[in-house]
C-alpha cells in the first residue's frame, strides 16, 4: 500500500503490519451558544504508517475539560482558534502500537496530548508524549487526580489561595473536577469551606461525601441569601472556577484583603467573550483584594512533579478522595463534553475508549 | 445673634466673638463627563457658633486629587454619591480657630477630612481632625508626601508591587502625585522604570528630574511601539493609575507570573461606569499573573506612620524629592481640579487657600 518500510520497535521487532483505522472526533460547526453533541461528527480515518521518527499510539482513555470550549469560540488564547474540520485534542492516555523511536517501544504506556482520536500517528514532541511509569495508580489517575486538573486544583490552594485554618473559602464549581479536589485539600488545611454547584443531586455528595460545610445551588439563585447565612462578615478567599456574576458577587464578597484564586471562568466559556473583566471591577481597589490566576499549563516539570508527589500521598493515605467519573465509548465524547457545561458530572470526567 | 455662649480654649480664655465667613466650593452640577470648573460654584456662608463639643477651624491648604472625582459619579464605593449643593471634602490642613474640646486647643494645627472650605465647624469626630506634631518638615507636604498620595505611592511599590533591582517597572500617571514618588521610589530598588503621562513637557521632567529610564505621552499614542523598544519581553510589574486600555495593553504586556498593582482607574472616572474591569482580564489567568489593590483609605495608623517615616527619612536625606505643584485661593479650586483630568499639574496638586 507505500514503499516505506515497516516500522520497529527498540529491539527491531516488526510491531505493526499495515494501515491502522482511527476513529476521530471532529468539529462539525462552531457553536454559537451552549455546546451540543451535534456540534461534533465521528470520522473513521485510515492513518499513513508511522515514518522514520513517528510512532502509532492507540488511545485507551481521554480527558474532557472545560477549557477545551475555548478552541471553539474563534478567540485566541489557552486554545488556538479551531474549525470545522479540526480535532479538538487534550490530554489521552495510549499504548504504542508502533515506533521508529527507541525512547518509545512498543507496548509503552504513554500520556499525550492528542486526545478525541482512537488512534494516531505522530512524532513524540508533536503528540508531547511521556512516558507513564507509575504503576501503582489506577491508570485513570493520570488524567484526573494526577492531571490537569488535580495539579491545578493543588496549585490552586496550596499556593496561590492557602486557606488558613479557621479562614472561610468559597469554591465554585464545587463537584468539578478541580472543584471536588479544591474542596478537599482546603478542609485538609483547617479551613471551613463552602462550595457551589448545579443539582440537588451534587449538594448532597458535596456535603456527605466530600465534606464541605454548605453547599450551594447555583441553579436556584439566592447565593446573597446563602452568603448572609453561612458567611455574614464575608469569605476570606475565593476559588474560582466559573468567572461571570459569581466572580462579580465574591468581589463584593470577599473580605478586605482577601484572596481570590482565578482558576477559569467556565461560565463564560459559551457567552459572546469570555475573555472580559469583572463589572465591579474597581473593588480589588477599594477593598485591597489580591487576584492571582494560575495555570497547570505553564508549570515546569518540577512543579508538576512536587504537585503530582503530594497528591499521591494524599489519596493513597485516605485523606483525599479522587473522583473520576468514566464514560465510556469514544462514540460518547461529544454528549459528555456537552454535559459537561450542564452540570452533568461529578469529579474528573474521563472517557474510556 | 444667638444665645450660645461663647466657646473656649482649652485654658479657659475667648478665641472668639462671634459668627464666623467661610467660603465653601459646592457642587453646582454632576458633569456627565469631563468635570469642568463651571460644575461648582463658590458660596459664602456664615457658621453658626461652635457647640459645646465643636471646634471651629481656618483650613490653610487643601489637597485636590483623583479620587474625589467618584463622588460625582452617581456610583457607590469610595466616596459616597453626591448631589448639587454637596461639598466635596477631602484631606486639608487648618488651624484651630476656637474650640470646646481641651484636645484641641486655640492655635492647633490640625489635618482635617473637611476640604473645598476656608472654615468649618464640626466635633474633631465628623473633621476627622489630627493633630500636626511634625514641625520640622514644610506644611503641605502632610498633604502630599507623607499625606494620602505619598502613603498611597509608598504602599504600592514597597508592599505591593515590590519591583526588584534589574526587573522593568511601568508606572502610569507617572508625574502625577503617586506616579512621581511611586517612579522614585522604584528607581531606589534598582528597577528600571518606564512610565507615562500626558504632555511634552511632563515627559522631560519625568526623564531629567524624576529620573525615569525612558517616557510614554499617552496623548500622542503608539503604546505598543514604545513597549517593543523599551520592553520587548515584556515588563515584570505594571503600577497602574489609570485602568482602562491602559490596564488592558499590560494585561497583554506583563510577562508569565508578573505583578500588577491597582491603585486607581482615572482614565475611567470620567466614563459611564469607573467600576467596569478590563476587556481582557482572562490574561490574568493565561498568564499567571498577580493583581493587588491597594488602597490608603484602609491603612491602620501604625501603617500610615511606618510608611510616613521611610517617606520623611528618604526626603530629609534627598533620596526622593517631594513634588508639590501648589496654587493659591480657594477660588482656583474648580479650575484646578479640573485641569487634574487634563494632565495640567505635575506631582501634588496642592490649594493654599
Amino acid at each position: 500500500m507505500n514503499d516505506r518500510p515497516l516500522v520497529r520497535d527498540a529491539a527491531g521487532n516488526d510491531g505493526f503490519d499495515g494501515v491502522a483505522e482511527a476513529i476521530e472526533i471532529r468539529i462539525a460547526h462552531l457553536p454559537a451558544g451552549h455546546v451540543r453533541g451535534s456540534d461534533f461528527q465521528q470520522v473513521a480515518a485510515r492513518l499513513a504508517d508511522p515514518g522514520p521518527t513517528e510512532v502509532l499510539v492507540r488511545n485507551e482513555w481521554m480527558s474532557l475539560d472545560p477549557y477545551m470550549r475555548l478552541g471553539l469560540t474563534g478567540q485566541d488564547g489557552y486554545v488556538s482558534p479551531l474549525q470545522p474540520g479540526d480535532i479538538l485534542g487534550g490530554p489521552a492516555i495510549g499504548l504504542i502500537e508502533a515506533s521508529s523511536d527507541a525512547g518509545y517501544p512498543i507496548g509503552t504506556r504513554v500520556l499525550n496530548q492528542l486526545g478525541w482520536r482512537s488512534r494516531f500517528v505522530a512524532t513524540p514532541a508533536e503528540a508531547g508524549l511521556v512516558r507513564i511509569d507509575d504503576e501503582d495508580v489506577p491508570l485513570e489517575w493520570h488524567l484526573g487526580l494526577l492531571g490537569l486538573t488535580g495539579v491545578t486544583a493543588w496549585i490552586g490552594i496550596e499556593r496561590v489561595v492557602q486557606p488558613a485554618a479557621g479562614e472561610t473559602i468559597f469554591i465554585s464549581g464545587a463537584a468539578g473536577a478541580v472543584g471536588s479536589l479544591a474542596c478537599q485539600l482546603a478542609k485538609l488545611r483547617g479551613a471551613r469551606v463552602l462550595g457551589s454547584a448545579g443539582t440537588a443531586e451534587k449538594m448532597t455528595w458535596l456535603l456527605e461525601e466530600i465534606g464541605v460545610d454548605a453547599a450551594f445551588n447555583h441553579r436556584e439563585g439566592g447565593l446573597e441569601t446563602f452568603l448572609d447565612e453561612h458567611a455574614p462578615a464575608g469569605v476570606d478567599c475565593y476559588f474560582d472556577n466559573v468567572g461571570g456574576p459569581m466572580l462579580e458577587t465574591f468581589l463584593g464578597r470577599t473580605r478586605r484583603g482577601g484572596r481570590i484564586g482565578l482558576c477559569g471562568a467556565m461560565s463564560q466559556y459559551e457567552g459572546s467573550d469570555y475573555r472580559v473583566g469583572p463589572a465591579n471591577f474597581f473593588a480589588v481597589i477599594e477593598k485591597e483584594l489580591k487576584l492571582e490566576g494560575f495555570n497547570a499549563f505553564l508549570l515546569t516539570g518540577e512543579e508538576w512533579a512536587s504537585a503530582q508527589a503530594s497528591l499521591k500521598r494524599l489519596a493513597q493515605a485516605g485523606d483525599i478522595r479522587p473522583c473520576h467519573a468514566v464514560v465510556g465509548g469514544i462514540e460518547k465524547v461529544p454528549e459528555a463534553f456537552a454535559q459537561l457545561f450542564e452540570s452533568g458530572h461529578r469529579g474528573k470526567l474521563i472517557v474510556q475508549i
